[in-house]
Parts: structure tokens; sequence; C-alpha cells
């Protein structure tokens, strides 16, 4: 079959025939692959410069590809919640089987670090015209919204960190007088997918949310900030017309970036660090640390997401469609073919949100 | 303008004209009635059983209606949340203003009695052509569900219940080996709207669902019980066939109804007492009490629902709707005239699930 | 070494010389056994009455005993956070294996059912001169409280259940207006041991504690009342004396002791059920499911202890110790030599509250 | 009577013959003081660098002291919970009465920032032979610890910045594989009052400590770290003789001093920011970024405590006494009288852990 090959941390991708033989074992599940999304660490991995992309042991080439959507082709003995035609989004990262995170299905806090991720480090991805997985890998997804499901795998790291928020702002009393979160300000810094749902779950949350970059709105985000009742905000102006934030989380993994912002937070406040990046530095001085402490401020970084995230991302996508129409298709800029997908993987295509592929 | 009047604990319900003379303050905000709903209380105050309904103070009636969905005609000084043209669902329960939980929004839990509940205790409800009521007991509902939302009341009460499990349980681990509740079931006694509710609600989450009755299932329950992946299971044949349960929720009231079923609950389990009901009794036996003990069982009873929980009633209607297609709808079996409602008031359509009033 | 060994379902127990030849591997811990307690389990087995109750695999009896305390004589490789002459209370239950609660240590929670459990089912207990166990299941104990520190493993299934309840009952805000639980109220029924640890333990988080039982205290009861700023009550006369309790503690395991409280029950309480016993019965009705219901009421039934709450229970001993002088050393009413001991496991000495044997 | 005044934000403090007419009005208590403890914010005021220090409105002065143990000497009507004779210890931040957080009695998580604090902004503080107070601000203490009891506020702060960590945590499995944390390692930078404190928190929590600094223990300090079995840690050499942390805290409010140990953080693990300073900075780079984000740190600053606090922190030092004798004595430095303490509050006498004033 066709499949999307990279050799880390060699620079480049291929698109090949591959045959991997896999039998359809017990417990485990054949999928073909609808569509497959583009995200900044495929691009990291293809410009060789994400230094923990490795093949599977014992193989020289690590199939591509995270973010995945596929159609169930054939289902092992024993597998029960899932049929021959459901579709399913699998699930990224594989627990090391030694820490009890990962023992309980929360590989995405495994301690080991031994875990492997399909698409990234020592586990083959999903660009490719089929694959098999473990049925317990596997989040079955409502045949209303294939068209937008492929954004499950992005979203899901946004719901476990908004998870995060919810958890560690429960150590005081946090939702307003009438038990919502009406009262209290979101600043989401960055734009892209990532911020984007950011966005989305703090409006549906009914925070008041802000949405942060650089520069004025294009025409897309402008409609999502009206949709969602948002207010986007271009920060090279300053932060003087920004009233204070309740939690900011920033995507952009800039400390220059967000390290400003923390003197717009609010007493009980939380700054959620989800963005990485390099060559970038800020100044912590004794007063910023003052103010954390003075007033009770939390930070969390966050990565991955568990399958109960992924399940969860599911709701979102499906409730979302039906409250918002056609919005988060706009997400979708282009979606190409395995082909076409070797260019895009080397360079980012202007104006795209979110690149898909398609496999059949 | 029209509305639906009772005297408590008087038996039957009268369409008049009121005149109510209702400014819009600042942040209060007058509403249009589209629809509400009729349940059992409803009638159990019509038909003059329910001992606590009472009219508004100083006043001889009251209006009845506690499930209701509306749209916004005009907004008071100060409401920033909502505007002309917005749907909403308002809040039943109005807090007693003086204890801890009414004070943060959570007068589900008020533990001084002296709330007022609309339609029910002390406050005018919604079955009248419009009302007018304070932002801050008024929850958005998106146009997209604008034909289903007036379930958001009941499927509120049942959001709460669920919540208050998920919550109890996590003094164990309880979530299985993938972070999912699929290695877990949850028997439903009842099949009516709230049962309905919290079978989707289960399944939702991933439980494998039991719908419970004494019955076969009639067509529709069939059809639900399919769409969901449930298994409707008739007790009148004993419960051998059934697996150990990890949740149980009681919609009936009857204790002959749940406590034979407490012998088929798991180590870890929860049982939910939701319905009430009356001249019905059950004994309980020391074995039983030594089982709960051994197996580290809880029970909780839950009532009404904080606005947080009307909120997300509102996001699970609107994913069930996009996921279900027509599902709920076929919830709402009959849409009628206030002139039909003194009759449907006083006794249950057959075939009966949810009946709706039509206002507008 | 000399054991006090029994053979399920025979009655009696015997004191008798026992080999067991266990090398001290690594990880392991020889201890050297300075008191046992006695509690009603240990006569349910010599009395034939508890039905679990089963020696090690291919052995025809089992040593007896499960609240221990004894002093390391000696470590095994790789153990780090124990040395020669430590004090040590052993856990009770050790997990399956295969559940998700025991291998996380909670094996209090544990689902298969598999556990094992030192004198009671499986597994020989503390009843001995000397043991051999895993340094994991050891809990360090405060050299200052080795006279009252054999009161630890009852003590541990206490601070559990009251765990639980505090744990429950955040699903609402339970604690008062000046963040403490000085406004609630707890009923404890049954004034033994148990009874009497729950007391200590509501007391010092800040309830006001009822004292319950069928007759007038003893004097022993009455010093402890007095100390903890308790009031005892005699339930023969009737409750109406009683205030509205927030959490009600049956340490009976009667049904017909308990259930005429829940008429006692404020909104928003709980009620823990702990005691076990047969040959009891009450009825429930409708009404009470729906008092239940109305005011969002908690039962939890409680069994076991985990290693943390062990640790706890020394912690709350060394506390009481410090701050109420001898009032626990005068929970020990008699200590008596192993001999003794046959006849003491027999029949409940009068005026008992805890008989402890001493070994060594 | 007598008592230590100040006149933010001039420089210096006297001791001076103050009549404050303070009736016992309902819910009020007088309370003669014992002791009251001198710490690094009370020098702040003395010194005139704490600019948030402000005297009563309509008053010119402000009497010092935060930290205080008294008797109570007469208790208003309606106080039921203390009588004469009993030990307290009054809590220091008043709430403002508006935001929720003060309304249910979490004023160390006030978001209004109008609370007031005794001996430090807007109300007077417990250096006086005599204070009134409100009954709901006050923590009784048992008479076993009247030596230390003075040491109680200090404590309260860390007992609410542990409970952060505690609540915070649960976002995963952190605890170790028999349900305690003896598998986790407990870094706390500064080895003053505070940082003991945290150490003998961690240590009982069953955490292996470190107590870092940049010498070599003092004697006291052997004896502290030797009781608890803790590692001191001399940081001057380096920190590559230190194992990983799972939870690092901050005492000294300097960036320099724990930026360059995030370096030694564990996946999973937690910052706690606590101390506050001035004219300092670190560089925090886009690698640190992504190492909080890819491991799933979590910071948190923490201050203040609640009642609640109050109240544990006694129990804390209760079984400290019992378990570690007269270690907690050994913090108490100095004893000194009011006149003497005018110079002590200008400048740290040497060897000082803490430094008491003696009022009767």
């Amino acid at each position: 079959m066709k499949a999307i090959v990279v050799r880390p941390p060699n620079v480049g991708a291929e698109v090949k025939d591959v045959d991997l033989h896999e039998p359809v074992l017990p417990g485990r599940v054949r999928i073909r692959t609808l569509y497959t999304g583009i995200c900044g660490t495929d691009r990291g991995i293809v410009g060789g410069k994400i230094t923990f992309a490795r093949p599977p042991d014992n193989s020289g080439e690590l199939i591509l590809g995270h973010e995945g959507l596929g159609v169930v082709e054939e289902v092992g003995e024993g597998v029960t919640h899932l049929k021959k035609g459901d579709l399913v989004v699998p699930v990224v990262r594989r627990g090391c089987g030694v820490c009890l995170n990962c023992r309980i299905g929360r590989q995405d806090f495994c301690e080991t670090g031994n875990f492997v991720e399909a698409g990234i480090r020592g586990l083959n991805g999903f660009m490719r015209e089929e694959f098999v997985d473990s049925a317990s890998y596997l989040v079955k997804v409502p045949r209303a919204i294939a068209d937008i499901a492929v954004l499950t795998e992005p979203l899901s790291n946004v719901v476990k960190a908004v998870g995060q928020v919810i958890h560690i702002q429960k150590r005081m009393l946090w939702t307003c007088g009438d038990s919502s979160y009406e009262c209290r300000n979101a600043f989401v810094v960055g734009t892209g997918p990532i911020g984007t749902f950011f966005s989305l779950m703090f409006a549906t949350y009914g925070f008041n949310v802000y949405m942060l970059n650089r520069r004025d709105p294009s025409p897309a985000e402008s409609v999502i900030a009206e949709t969602i009742d948002a207010t986007f905000y271009n920060t090279s102006k300053g932060y003087a017309e920004l009233p204070k934030a309740d939690v900011v989380v920033d995507t952009s993994g800039y400390p220059s970036a967000f390290i400003p912002l923390l003197g717009k937070m609010n007493k009980n406040s939380i700054l959620v660090l989800f963005g990485t990046s390099s060559n970038d530095s800020a100044k912590v001085d004794a007063e910023l640390v003052t103010s954390i402490v003075e007033n009770n401020i939390a930070v969390v970084g966050s990565v991955n997401a568990s399958k109960e995230d992924f399940a969860e991302a599911v709701n979102y996508l499906t409730m979302w469609k039906e409250r918002y129409g056609g919005l988060l298709n706009k997400m979708i800029t282009s979606v190409i073919s395995p082909e076409q997908a070797t260019e895009a993987l080397m360079k980012k295509p202007s104006g795209e949100i979110k690149t898909v592929i398609k496999w059949s």
C-alpha cells in the first residue's frame, strides 16, 4: 500500500509502497484510512528538527502521521465495541506498560518516557492507506462528523489542557455567583488551529474569550471570533485595552510572547503553557514571582491526551457542528493527495489553518 | 396575556388572561414563551397531590410551568450576555439568598429550604405568553435546537445526577484500563423521559447501558435502545440474565422496584435515587447492609439542577441532535395548544413520552 | 515459635508451636511481634461464623491476627525506608495484582475479590512471635506511641471511611462560613472501639459529635465524651431531643438501629454504613426514598483501608496522645498472654473496649 | 495596655500604652495575649519597606503582630465553641465580605483585595497585652502545645501551600504503587522557619525530603534533618548529586535561586512559589518552557491560609510534639520582652530561627 515515509533525522518525506503484512489478531482491528491531518510536528520531523523522532525498533524508516481518521474494515476476535463500517480515530501515544499512569490508560502522564507515539517516535503512523491497531486505542466517531473528525487529535490535546485548568482551579471557588464562568476572561495567545480550539472550548464553557495575535485578524479569524462572541485583539498595539485575565493560554512557546501578559493576570488566575519553540527567552524578575505568590496564580504545562480526551473531543466536534454549522469545515483550508503532501510537509501553504490528506 | 393557572391544593388548571405589569428593570429580560413541557410534577399540582405547591406570596393563584423555552424580546440595562432574538431556557429554582450553596449559585443544594421554584412553589411559572426574568437565571440556547430545547429542564436534572455519580466515584479508580468507562454497566430503571435521558447520558460516557422496565419495549423505546447500543431488559422475567451493575439509577421511586436489584450490584458500584413516589415499601435486611459495606457501595439522592447543569444539558441536546438526528424529536410525542393543555394536565395521554405546549 | 492457630470453619483457637522457615528475601523484613489486638472478626472466625475465613493455600490451618504491632529485627536487601529497631504496623489486605485499584495500592477497593487478608483469609496473621513481610506493606510508627499503636489497624478503617465522607461531600459546599465544620452535627451509632474512633475523628474535624447508644454511658464512655466535647445520647428515650444530623455513622450493622435515624438527617447529609451483622431487618418506604432524593442525601458503605490510611491513623494516634494524654490507653482494657487469649477469643470479657495480646 | 505600635511607612516601632475600649459584644471574645512571633513581614513594616502596610481607617498608627497566641478571658453572648481559659490562635486575614471566596471563609483567595490583615493592613495586630476578636476568627489550641502554638500562624501558610500541591497533583496518579508518597522527592529551597515547616510537612506525607541552602547546615539544621530523615544539601557545590525532584518549594523569592533547579524537575512535578523578594531576576528560555509543557509540570503561587489551615496546623504541631519531642521548641531561638522587641524588630538577631515576644 501507499504510505508517506520519513527517515529521521534526514530531511524530506517520500510517498512509497510499503507492505507490512499485519494480521488482524484477537483484540485488533483493520482500518482503512480516510484522512490524515498535517501539523507542525509533522513538518518538524520532515525538516529534520524534531530530535526525538525515530522509526520503530528494527526499522530504518517511519510512516508519518498522527492525526488520523479511518473506517473499520475488519475486527479481530473479542472486539465488542466496534464493527465493520464504524468510523474511528486512533490515539497517538501508547503507554510504557510499567508506570502507574500508563497502566490506568493515562499515558499522557507517562513517567518513564518509554512510551511510543504513532507517526512520531517508535511506532508507524497513519499516513498510509490502511493500518491495523488495537481496539483499545480506537475512538468511535459519529458518521455525522466524518468531514471534520480528522480534527479530533489536535482538539484532544486542548481538551486535556482545559481539563487541567478546571481541575486545578477547583482548589478555590472559581465559578461565578450563578455557578457559570461568565465572570471570567480567557486570553488565548495564538490563533492557529490549537489557539482556535482553545478559544472555542473556553467560549463553550462560558468564558469571555480574547483571541490574541500580533496582527489584525484574517477574514476567517474574524468569522470565528464573531461566531463565538470572542474579541480578537491585536497585541502589537500593547495590552492597555485588555481587561484582567483569569486564564491565559500560550500556544506559541515564546516566553517573549506570554511573559509580558503576566502583568494582566487576575488574582486566582492560571497560565496554560501549551506551545513549544526554541531560540527565545524573557526575563523573570522577583516582582513577577511576588505577584504569582501574592495572587495565588498557577501555571500548568500540558501535553498529549488520553483516550477519554479523544472521546470528549469527538463530542465537542459533534456539538459544534450542530451549533456553528460549517465553521469547523472552514478550518480545513485544503484537502490534498498523498503525492501533493510531500511538498506541503516541507513548507506550510500560505493561508493554511489545517491541511488534510485524503486517502480514499 | 394568556396563562395556565392553578390554585393549589385545589384540583384543576385554567387558561385565563392575566396581567402582571412586569417592567424590564436593570439586569432583567422580557421573554416571549415558545414552548413549555408538561411533567409529572405539573400533573401532581393540578391533581392536588403535591403538598408543597403554593402561589407567590400575596397571590391566590400560581402560574404553572417549569420546563420553558422562549425568545428574548427586550433586555434591561446592564445585561451583557443576552440580546433580542436569543433563545433562552430559564432555571427553575431560585436560591434562599442566605445559605452558602445558594450564594454561590448552587441553589439545587439549598440548605434552608427557603428557595422558590417557578411554576411549583412561591414563584409564577412559564406557562404564559411572556415573562420577565433576571438575566442571571437564563441559559442561552443555540438556534439549531429550537425544536428540542424545551427538553433542557428535565435533562438538566439528569446532568446534575450523573455529575454526582462521576464525582462520588472518583473516591476510587473507576475508569477502565484505557481511561474510558467501557468496562462499566449502567442499569436505568424506568424508560420515561428521565430514564431515557439517563440512558443517553451513560451511553455517551461509554457505559454499557441496560434500560429496565417491567414489560417489553414500545417501538419508540426499541429505536432508542438500538440507536444508543443499549439493551432493553424486561424485568418481569427476573434478573438472572443481567450482568452485574456498576451503576443503578432508579427513576421510579418505588423501593420494591430497585431494592431487589441491589443484589446485582458490583463491588464499588453506586445507586442513584432520582424518582419519588408514595405508598410502597420494601424490606432491607442486615445481609444487604453487609453487602453495601463489604463492597464499598454508595447511594446518592439527587434533585434539581444548577445553571451550569442547564448549560451542559443544552450542549448534550446539541450534540445528540447532530449525532442521532431526529431521535430527540421522537421524545416529543405531542404538541398542543394552551387550551388543550388543561385536559392533558389532568390525564397523561396514552403513548406520551413528552407533551409540549406551543405558545407562539 | 508460638502462634495462635485456627482451622475454620472449626470452632476454637489453639496456642501451638509453628515453624515457618521464612527467609528474609530482598525487599522483605523480619518483625518481632509486640502486641496484637482482638476484634469481633477474630471472635467470628474462632466461633466458626465467618464464612470467608480460610487458611493459606496448601495449609490446613491459619495463624490468626490482623491488628499487629512489631519491631523490625532484620531487613532484606533493597529495603530503604526501614531499619532494625523501627516500630511497624502491617497492612491487612494484600491486593489481587490484577485489578487497577490493587495495582495502585488501593486494594481496599479490590474489584476481583481475589485479595488475601492476613489472619482472615488466605494469609497467616500476626498472632505469633515473629513474622516476615514485604516492606511495602509495613507502616512505620513513632516510638512515642508504642503503647497504643496496636490500635492503628482498627483506626485505619475509620480513617478511610471518614475520607470517603469528606470526598463525597465535596459535591456541594459543605464547610461552614468560616471554612470549618463547626456548623455540622455528626451522630455515631455505637460506642465500641470503632464508634469511639469515629467520634474522635469527627471531633478533630470540628463537628459537633453525638455518641449514640441504647443505654446510658459507662464511666469510660463519659470520660471520652467529656474529653472531646461530645454529647452521649441514650436512644432508648427516643430521638426527639436530638438536633438534625449532617452525618450519621452506623457501626452496628443493624438496619433497625439506623433506619429510624434517617428521619433526623439534614439536607445534604450523609449516612456511613460501617457495621455488619445478620438476622435483622427494617422497612424502607417510598417516603424515606423521597426524602433521600429531595434532600440530596448520600449513603456510603466503607470497608478496609489502604496503606496511606494506616499512616494517617498513626498520625492521629500520635496527635491524640499529646492532646488527650492517656485517653487512648483507657481504650485498652486488658493486656493478656497468648495462652490467655484462647479464652478471650471465645468470649468477650465484660467491660472490654479493646483486649490486647502481649507477645514480647 | 502596653502595645507595639508602628506608623507606616515611617521606620521604627514603639512600645506604648494604648487604650482601645473594646467591649465584648455578642459573638466576640476578650483574649489575653501570651506570645507573639516576629517574622520578616514585621521587620519589613518596621523598616518602612512594606508598601501595603497601613493603620486601621481613622487611625494614624497600627498595632503590629500577626503571629499570636492567647488565652480566653471573657466570651460574649452566643459564643458556644470557646470558654474562659481556652488557648486560641487568631486568624490573620479578614475577608472583604463581597467576593465568593471571602463569603465561604476562604479569604486567603480573596478576589477584590479589599481584605484587612491583623498587624499588617487596616486592622490592629496582636502585639499588645489583650485584644477582642470575633469567635469565628479564633482557633482553639490544646493546652499541651502552649509552648509552641505561637508557631501556628507561620505553619498555617505552609499547610495551605501543601494542600494546593496535593490537590493540583490529583490531576494525574501521583501516589506510588503502595498508595504512599515514598517514591517522591521534595526539594525545599531555604531552611528558615518556613522552609523547615515545608520539610516537616513533606516528611510527614512520606516524601524523601531534601533541604537546600547555599551553605552547610547549622547544628540546629543538622538535628532537624536527621530527625525527619531528610538530606541537607549545600547547593553551592552545584546540583549534580541531587536526584530528580517531584516537588520543588521556593521559600526565597529569588528567581536566580529556583530557576536553575527547574532542570532537575521530574515529569509530572510541581514547583511551589512561596517566597517573595525584590531586586533579582533570571532568564527563562524557550527550552525551559518546552520542558514544562512536555513534562506536564505545574507551578503554583500560594499565600495566606484559611481558618481550617490554622486548625490543621495546630494538629501538626500537636503530632510533631509527641513524635519529635522538643524539636519544635528548638525553633524558638529566643523569648524576649515587649521592650526588647523594638530592637529585635529592627535587626534580626544572629542565629535566629524564630524570636518570640512574651506578654504575660
